[in-house]
């Protein structure tokens, strides 16, 4: 045992510095698209792909095999549960994995999805698909190369669902979304007239509803201490470490919608902040898997962004920062348009009860594509097909149909479901948390949040990366996917926004 | 020669990529000094140091080693201007230096220095110098022994010189600053009453201030697509890339004085701005050394930031941006106040004359305790004579004395010097520009700051490191290091502004 001790001290250094490198590439991909100057780009590019080939070449390091090789007894020796063994079984998994894929190959994909990023801006803007379907092609060829080195596996898409969901497999998430997708298109076949949500559109000026996003997140757990909110074109959050945690937003004067993004963001930065700080430069220290995330993003800004409970704390500090734009506004009305629900073309700009749907019909191309029965010549067809089936919209041109997805332009396949996972564990985690905790409102209506957080931090955040998404689910929720939490929910909102909409037809 | 061009594309890819992991270190410390929430600083000293690792890494792998050994006959073949030549030149420089030094003794050095700088402000903190000097006298040690990797040497300060200085001698340097003491010592000493500066002092809000000196910088030649300003405790410059430069200040709104360290720190930014952009990602790629960046920070801070001509064009906007601090107070007495001289224990907080008589008494006990002559016991009193020597001042505390600067907690000998050879520099370079382009008071005072920044750009920036600085000295000054026109200079200043106070005593 004290030879293992000293391996696994071996093993931790050399996750620490793969860490490291790994954070340091973060600070760089957060300062491209917050502070560097346009000019710096050409060589940030630089920066960042040799960032990436070293951590690469140390993640893959035969070195690092034979720590894990010898590491087995001490493994076995641990329980399942504890720092040793959760850090060798999942840096076991990940190099398994990463040892998998030859090198070249790994290039040759970085490489088509750099010309196939610039094929995908060059064809938006000519509005043409014919520049991006070589290029898509080419992705799926890759792809099933990249597919191949995992065999065996029962479904190819596995491979894919598998890098951002370790452990899901595609007869599941199949399963709830079959199920999803017919619950999701009757409920939004009945709605009726989409609610006004003029009050989220005026003049808010920037840097005040700055001030309010940040007094808002304040009161949910962010501190000057270990967070920073910064201005970016496209939101996201990066953590550098659990106690340095980055979220993104882009607020526009003329709508408030900028302030849910914040919102969304905090989901994601309170998961990577509440991480147990022993994962700390170890592959644990991160969030459990993309739709784990997504899960927390959607239940702050969605379930607790959206309730009018938490409104009810913080509308009359919003009318006080916008009082010429909200004074007259009652909160029912500015609850009602926070939930506005109409279906559109655009995944990005859906609602809670569309958003699904566009996830399920790329999941569904996507898998048509590996397969070949959808060919990228077909997809455009394909594509608005299935939006006028799900959700009776029509594209209005190509860049508003299958070109409004940067995701097919750079080998992001399987990434896409995660998206709809996220919302369905979100009401699956608080089903389970307000089963435990009782009902939440009467603390979000007094500006309080703590019981909340606190049970995430619990049942999730702390567990890092330790067990797979299936096993986390079960753990936390107390049982495997399930889309009935998330249907009940929807139907019920939806009851409540459009009283009668929800009767099946 | 065909094989020779094959082997310098390899050698410029591993270049390439030794620079990617300098510069995100870079930006490791940027974000760390500018933008980071105060509890990531544990993370980012791991993050730093591993970059650190692996960069040192890259730097002196024995594949380096052997391709330089190979581009013997390609670099002979080439000009020594040319870019070949020069990479070539510059990286067997560094490699060779760099594989002197025992992986070992580096890693103590930095342990060293680490322990030493917390000590530093723990001894600080209790305004005690024992706390200080053991660790002192391991520096000392460390460096004796770092010294001796590199005999033979004619002079052992040769070898801590030549990190910052690359090929300037220590006997050089000790000419120049005998010659500078007796003749400062001497201007000091007759100095008259210092001009009344409380002009600068007031209610200047910092974001008045900022636009202020980005409107300054702009017409310098500073812009939004390769530069960037933002606040910080202890200003300084860095770059990213060349186009790609990071400015700091630290705007006090009771003070003006912020102002001239945007000026001071656009003199770094614009030398690694002109830098050659065929020496993107090579060690060319940076100013020629510490003295040289110095010469260009002093001469935009203090030649042209001090200038009336300069203040003639400026001083009306920035009374526009003040007007009721500022609008009843002449040119000439802002002029006057920018340019006080007055002796002070303080080297930061030193003018144009005496600063360099803070660096020489530093440079001089360096020397001294190299040699063993002055040992750390004795340090504060030989620290306090030279003070009063020199300047007539005497330190209140051990703080305002020895304990003031941070170079000796952590190996930084040798770097004193440079920043009084840089005032040297900056002035032989001013002498010879004007002496080509006439004189410029007339551009300054219409708000024209090109024909200085061009000559700048071409006989010193464009040529990055390609040159060691005596050679750099001898192509853009047209001779060796020199300090007469630094003392006529200041000379000259004295009088203007002090008249009648140079007449020799």
């Amino acid at each position: 045992m004290a030879a293992g001790v000293a391996t696994f001290d071996e093993l931790l250094q050399r996750l620490g510095a793969i860490s490291d490198v790994e954070h340091a590439q973060y600070l760089l991909s957060w300062d491209e698209e917050t502070k560097m100057p346009p000019q710096g780009s050409v060589a940030r590019a630089e920066q960042r792909a040799t960032l990436a080939r070293i951590g690469h070449e140390l993640a893959t390091a035969p070195e690092l095999g034979e720590l894990l090789e010898e590491l087995h007894d001490f493994e076995a020796e641990h329980e399942r549960e504890s720092f040793e063994a959760s850090v060798v079984r999942v840096t076991r998994r990940d190099y398994e994995k990463q040892r998998r894929v030859p090198a070249e190959l790994r290039a040759e994909m970085t490489r088509a999805g750099s010309l196939g990023y610039r094929a995908w801006l060059e064809a938006r803007e000519a509005r043409d698909y014919e520049l991006f379907r070589p290029h898509l092609e080419r992705q799926i060829g890759l792809t099933r190369e990249y597919v191949a080195c995992h065999a065996p596996y029962d479904d190819p898409y596995d491979v894919l669902l598998d890098d951002h969901e370790p452990g899901m497999r595609t007869v599941e998430v199949d399963a709830v979304f079959a199920r999803l997708r017919d619950e999701l298109v009757a409920l939004v076949g009945a709605l009726g007239a989409p609610a006004d949500d003029s009050c989220l559109r005026g003049d808010f000026p920037s840097e005040r509803q700055r001030a309010f996003a940040l007094e808002l997140l304040g009161r949910w757990g962010m501190d000057d201490e270990s967070w920073r909110l910064d201005d970016t074109v496209h939101p996201f959050a990066t953590s550098l470490a659990y106690n340095d945690i980055r979220l993104t937003t882009n607020l526009h004067p003329e709508t408030l919608t900028g302030i849910l993004s914040c919102l969304h963001e905090f989901g994601h930065g309170i998961y990577e902040r509440q991480v147990d700080p022993r994962y700390f430069r170890t592959p644990l220290a991160s969030g459990a898997s993309s739709a784990f995330h997504e899960s927390q993003s959607r239940l702050w800004e969605n379930v607790v962004g959206r309730a009018i409970s938490t409104w009810r704390f913080f509308y009359p500090r919003l009318q006080e920062t916008f009082p010429q734009q909200l004074a007259d506004v009652p909160l029912e009305d500015f609850h009602r348009a926070l939930n506005r629900v109409a279906p559109s073309a655009i995944r990005v700009e859906a609602d809670e009860v569309t958003y699904s749907l566009h996830i399920i019909l790329r999941f569904e191309l996507e898998r048509a594509m590996l397969a070949g029965t959808v060919t990228p010549a077909d997809l455009p067809e394909a594509f608005a097909g299935k939006l006028r089936d799900y959700l009776g919209v029509e594209p209005a041109d190509i860049v508003e149909g299958v070109l409004q997805d940067v995701h097919w332009s750079d080998s992001s396949f399987g990434y896409f479901p995660t998206y709809a996972l996220g919302n369905v564990i979100s009401i699956q985690l608080w089903e389970r948390l307000t089963s435990e905790l009782g009902d939440l409102d009467a603390e979000f209506e007094r500006g309080e949040f703590g019981s909340l957080r606190e049970w995430l931090g619990e049942h999730v955040h702390r567990w890092g990366r330790a067990f797979e998404p299936p096993e986390l689910l079960e753990r936390a929720a107390g049982g495997p996917l399930d889309p009935e939490p998330y249907i009940r929910y929807l139907r019920e909102k939806v009851e409540t926004l459009y009283p009668g909409s929800t009767g099946r037809r």
